[in-house]
């Protein structure tokens, strides 16, 4: 009777079988979810600041609550721009942003716009799952290029470099990268730009974490190369800590206007869906013009975890961790040795025994493979029992052997 | 450099033309706004209601604002199926209920599910643009079955009955209709549903304007007939008078457990885009069990525009009108005669001229030819300006002629 189409049937889901499996465990013991991006899961911690849920709240009740523009509100975007302009100098005007329900959404736009049968996306491994199951959604192909674990995560120059074909549309970066923690260095950038500039390929920029850094700023390719078109994409979810609202936008930095045609059609997806939460998009302006003095009080914050969680790791034999640049993932390689067969089967023993529960790196694509990502999100209290549990864990393995 | 994918490229917007000459109107004369389905455009008549918007201001000063459940807040999917089985009978549990980002986001879900070359799909003609956009989008093809004039804009089972093939994968039924206000009645959707069943074909039902009726109640086809699998679409944004807030769902009707896989399968796609928005979520639990009288209010507001509206049209020998039962559109039928080559260039030279805008019924598929569509959203003192405007563009033209 109902058949499904094939672009759906081929997303798959690495990473959801854990998902079950912790609902499992959670009935009889402690579960430490170290497997979600989700600074608010922790509000001891990190909660929505108060002054961002006081403007959703005067949005609606101000009568924000109608259709918005579908592009977005004007004065939000016009508000972008200037922040754009002021951390990180790029030039961009109001037509060159649109709003959308989450940089996800963006991603879909944008493959939606780009992927089609025989067409190829260079995406990062490890890297977010969304890009490539958009890709594929969309009949296209993602091709790895690889994160070097060796260069503290830095891209590859020479595997991005030796699988540009006719087919390439696009180089897809994100720094800080999910789910390495991993920045791409001012060098690597560049060298990335220049590759897109000679080959006439399209930058795709991920910089949804761009504002969580702990040592240096994050690099981003508009602000070092001012002749390579690059679509940005980044959203108020991670540094807001208002996950939920589901808010971001795509930037066009377009020098040689290469991008209206793909922008102009991207628009008609904008405008069938009418337009992203209108009193959020209201809330988000204000957002702009109050000290941001939460983010740093939230990196901070972060700062903490990461060392305690890096520093645990060291007194850990089987497992090995390059320190996280940004965002609040570590990516460590696990020794699996004969105990376990792969990443997934040590995250699923893990999680079993322990409660820990982590996500296996094999579900970030390739080069993923015998790593796990967990976040740094809890308190160090609670890092503390995790890292008790998976030392405990790890002990008792290496006795079984 | 940037090639646009097909399928982006292949969505048009016929409709748009419209509002690029409004914005040029607008410079010189009063437009007066009768092509958008937004209440909240005319807020002397219709607001948000106050405890709604109320509701969504404690959502997020309470802390509702982190990623929700991607299918949706378990609360908010639970006092759905309350709801459904309370004002229509059917049966629903928590797991048919998936919470979306407005009813486009439904129709695109379902369309990734199911539209694939060489699969078509029953639309009704005159009918919402979005339903094709996503079929065709998807590398579907949509087959337009007539809705009659002559039997107040009841669809016609013949049109349907004869375009059934094998590639006929479901029927799309809309009850009230965008654009025609029309709806159908008990005996047409039960024949639909018959040919339905005959078919083994899926009946998706899209149901956003049901609360909006002015004289019976609108027929849900889970209500009639309880062995036809059915996924239902419905939303807060027009009965609530909060367009920009982006929230609907999709009901999975499936008494014989043939939409599981599809339902699977479009739970992924609900997955990687995370979340509805959190604190509106919320505050439509709140709805839920909030007397909504203001939906009668609304009805009772709206009847007394639409009688003026339809009584000013009986006016206007050019033009002849079927009385709306639901929504807030009007779909008059246009004696072109000489004056004008087809419906776009009658509404454009109306706008040119008045300032009155309405959308062309060309723009809405087939069967829409030779017609426009208004809203009678405006306060009777407004559409009575645009109503005079009307009458003086139409005897100026008889005069011309």
């Amino acid at each position: 009777l109902v058949k499904v189409a094939e672009r759906l049937r081929n997303i798959t889901y690495a990473i959801r079988d854990v998902y079950t499996i912790a609902k499992e465990v959670a009935k009889t013991k402690k579960v430490h979810y170290l497997n979600i991006g989700d600074p608010g899961l922790f509000p001891d911690s990190f909660s929505t600041p108060k002054y961002i849920r006081e403007a959703l709240a005067k949005a609606t009740l101000e009568g924000n609550n109608l259709y918005a523009d579908s592009l977005g509100v004007p004065e939000l975007r016009r508000v972008i721009c200037e922040a754009e302009k002021a951390s990180k100098n790029i030039c961009l005007n109001i037509d060159d942003i649109l709003i959308t329900q989450g940089v996800t959404e963006g991603i879909m736009f944008l493959m939606s716009g780009l992927a089609e049968p025989g067409r190829e996306f260079l995406v990062p491994g490890p890297g977010y799952p969304a890009y490539s199951n958009y890709i594929t959604f969309f009949g296209g192909s993602e091709v790895y290029y690889r994160l070097d674990e060796e260069d503290e995560w830095n891209p590859d120059v020479d595997s991005i470099r030796k699988q540009i074909t006719e087919k390439t549309q696009a180089i897809l970066v994100s720094s800080p990268n999910n789910p390495t923690g991993g920045m791409y260095s001012e060098k690597v950038m560049g060298e990335i730009l220049d590759l897109a500039a000679e080959h006439k390929i399209l930058v795709i920029s991920d910089e949804i974490y761009d504002k969580i850094t702990y040592d240096e700023t994050c690099v981003s390719p508009a602000s070092i190369r001012k002749d390579v078109p690059i679509v940005g994409m980044n959203g108020f979810s991670k540094a807001h800590m208002a996950t939920g609202w589901r808010l971001g936008y795509m930037y066009f930095y377009d020098p040689d206007h290469k991008l209206k045609e793909l922008k102009e059609n991207i628009e008609k997806m904008a405008r069938i869906r009418l337009c992203a939460n209108t009193p959020a998009q209201y809330a988000a302006i204000e957002s702009y013009t109050h000290p941001r003095d939460h983010t740093s009080r939230l990196v901070e914050n972060l700062r903490t975890r990461r060392d305690y969680a890096y520093k645990r790791m060291q007194e850990l034999p089987e497992l090995s961790v390059t320190m996280p640049k940004g965002a609040f993932y570590m990516f460590p390689k696990i020794e699996l040795g004969t105990t376990w067969k792969n990443d997934r089967e040590f995250v699923i023993d893990l999680l079993k025994e322990t409660g820990v529960c982590v996500t296996y790196g094999s579900g970030f694509g390739k080069y993923g493979d015998d790593h796990f990502r967990m976040t740094f999100l809890p308190s160090v209290n609670e890092l503390e029992q995790a890292f008790d549990k998976i030392d405990i864990f790890l002990k008792s393995r290496r006795q079984n052997k």
